[in-house]
């Protein structure tokens, strides 16, 4: 290759809504967590972190630029030891075992990434954002490791990010080894398992700032007596249970277990001290409808129709068979009824055009009585997508870096 | 005696505030706890049930009226049980052993009871008024059987009316005998031990009809797999911890189990399938600022000036020193103003006739941002009171029933 080669590679990777909760690090340090837990990854279609990675012998030094704005690698933070590792991978694994491979893990790299949705959402950007820099360093590297190995590097980054290697269903595996080496991520089932599982993203509104997820699982794990039973007890089985549900594509199972699982994530967020709330009024709400939505639906014989899920914020996911879709956004709708032209209908549920405040609808023998109706903006958006695929290779033209190696937005 | 002796007796009962929690029955007909409980007995000069039992040979049935409106005896219901139960301990311990005493627990008996404080304020009034039922009977009959025994009694009326059976602070020993004659309430300590515990009941406004306690507790004995652990673990600990704080009069330990104690009930709520909220936003608040207020404090080496604790609703009862209440009002009406002329200042802590919301004052580096202001009725009333003695007897002047014996209300 001549000396005007340029190393980069872009990649794109996914959001994941995890259905059994990460909640608690056994090493803070490594990021090994308390627990093993579980996720859906969703649709990159919708929602992604596309990143840009490039070695180039003139950097003068490490440098990331997020959503165009400089991040400072700080020596010793999650961010330089993931570009660290890689590097170290890049030698490991290439270099030293193939002569005429470029040195380029010595090289300094500039990381361009963005994500194609707003903080506002109040979607974690962790995970993709981790999952996005770690894969397209891994095509910059050209190795030739599997998603499980570049998911101990992912996870050291963020935790949740390690479930972003792959699509699908996806187990993070807590290991016992004390270097991590065995806390990675596996695929329970593929996106193409289970295509017609589908995701509604309720993001409600909020006054005030949370706690960290970061500084509340810690207290979680310094304070909670009831943590180390859930943690010892009753997570290995709920794995279990949820990756067979998955496998044999038992909604009703997966329901259960994913609502049991959110509720009790909470509950040890209330049982710490002082406790931890994530879920408003707003949040309740959207359960009570889930959960009357469900019993109507059950008594019909019908089986579950809906799963809530509710990470370290408000918002609610809920996840459901895409039959049932368009019912959920009707009766979510009817209690928290949106801005004009404000919900995206990326799979053509309504009339083109319609009014979804006009298209509310409550399921027959659905008691309205379990909730208030809220005004326009306590859910400020529904976002509607669906199980996805992993980390995607995304040609040169979508490169976030300018000819200069400075992001093209700044350049 | 001449046949017209009127046999009647009048008693008041406190209401009581648990700081370790009673959530699980594993007995439903008996009221038998899962897990031990303790409370503290609140002043019966702001808060009580007063209720007059009569027994006459002329009465045709069992009849008891609440707040002046008949409220069935049903047959196998827990009145009737507490009332037949009562009968049967004249029959045993009285008549039985003193063959002068009038045989009058084979008369049927009118009661009427009336709570001075209204259903609205959300305060259970189910435990002063099955202890002023039992202790009015108790009076009528003369029996001569200690509180714990009487507390047997009220138990199987609704579990925490055992506790208001006594003053002070109060155990209810779940006990291990199927039969539930050792799950009885014993005193830890009288009022007079610590007079200086004080109350403040923050009345929140809600919207909702929650879950009621008794289908509650038991959805949570049936599906949390945390409460098992709280139940064999936490509890006894705890019980015995709080105990000795009370003996020692440590108030910043009683605080913070009664803190944890709070939280760990609404988690094993939440834990429970489908979940049990009873908290809401406003309930979230004040724990926030309760918080801030204790974080301020102990790091000026002052230690912990108040413990929230929440039943199965969204009212928060504040535990605090007397010498603090006052900061504490003012903080809370910063966030929460009050309706004008609605706060009853019964200790005076404020200028004869001052506006509450005149008063308000934030504690120095105190952190303003932890919640935002509420409008006028979040916080619909504000009650102070403090620790109380147990059961009253009353004189004939406050009987409830007229000559006929029919509550004066309606006579």
């Amino acid at each position: 290759m001549s000396s005007s080669t340029i190393y980069q590679a872009t990649a794109s990777a996914p959001v994941n809504i995890a259905v059994i909760k990460y909640w608690g690090k056994r090493d803070t340090k490594l990021i090994l967590p308390t627990n093993s837990s579980l996720s859906v990854t969703l649709d990159q279609d919708h929602l992604r972190s596309t990143t840009t990675s490039r070695a180039d012998p003139s950097f003068e030094r490490d440098q990331l630029w997020l959503n165009g704005k400089e991040d400072e690698i700080k020596p010793g933070s999650r961010l330089a030891t993931c570009i660290s590792e890689m590097k170290r991978l890049r030698k490991e694994t290439v270099e030293e075992k193939d002569a005429n491979a470029p040195k380029i893990s010595g090289y300094n790299v500039h990381i361009a990434s963005y994500n194609n949705f707003p903080t506002a959402a109040g979607l974690a950007s962790s995970a993709s954002g981790f999952a996005a820099l770690v894969a397209s360093l891994a095509q910059l590297y050209e190795l030739t490791v599997s998603p499980s190995e570049l998911s101990i590097i992912a996870r050291q980054g963020s935790g949740s990010a390690c479930r972003s290697l792959f699509g699908g269903f996806v187990a993070w595996q807590m290991g016992s080894s004390p270097a991590g080496t065995d806390s990675l991520a596996v695929e329970v089932a593929p996106q193409s398992h289970w295509p017609q599982m589908h995701a509604l993203i309720c993001v409600a509104s909020d006054d005030k700032k949370g706690t960290s997820s970061t500084s509340g699982m810690q207290r979680t794990v310094e304070t909670s007596p009831l943590l180390q039973h859930r943690i010892a007890h009753i997570v290995p089985e709920r794995m279990q249970a949820i990756s067979e549900a998955i496998l044999k594509r038992d909604f009703d199972t997966f329901a259960q277990i994913t609502m049991a699982d959110s509720n009790q994530f909470h509950a040890v967020c209330l049982d710490t001290t002082p406790p931890i709330f994530y879920m408003n009024d707003v949040s309740r709400t959207i359960i009570a409808l889930i959960v009357e939505l469900n019993r109507v639906s059950v008594a019909k014989g019908e089986g579950y129709k809906a799963a809530y899920t509710y990470d370290a914020g408000p918002n609610a996911v809920i996840y459901a068979l895409d039959k049932d879709i368009k019912e959920i956004v009707q009766l979510i709708v009817s209690y928290f009824p949106q801005h004009a032209r404000e919900f995206k209908d990326r799979f053509q549920l309504f009339a083109e055009g319609a009014d979804i405040n006009a298209q509310t609808k409550i399921p027959e023998g659905f008691n309205e009585a379990v909730a208030k109706r809220f005004e326009v903006g306590a859910v400020k958006t529904l976002i509607h997508t669906r199980v996805g695929d992993g980390p995607r290779r995304l040609g040169d033209e979508e490169s976030l870096l300018a000819a200069n190696g400075i992001p093209k937005t700044l350049a």
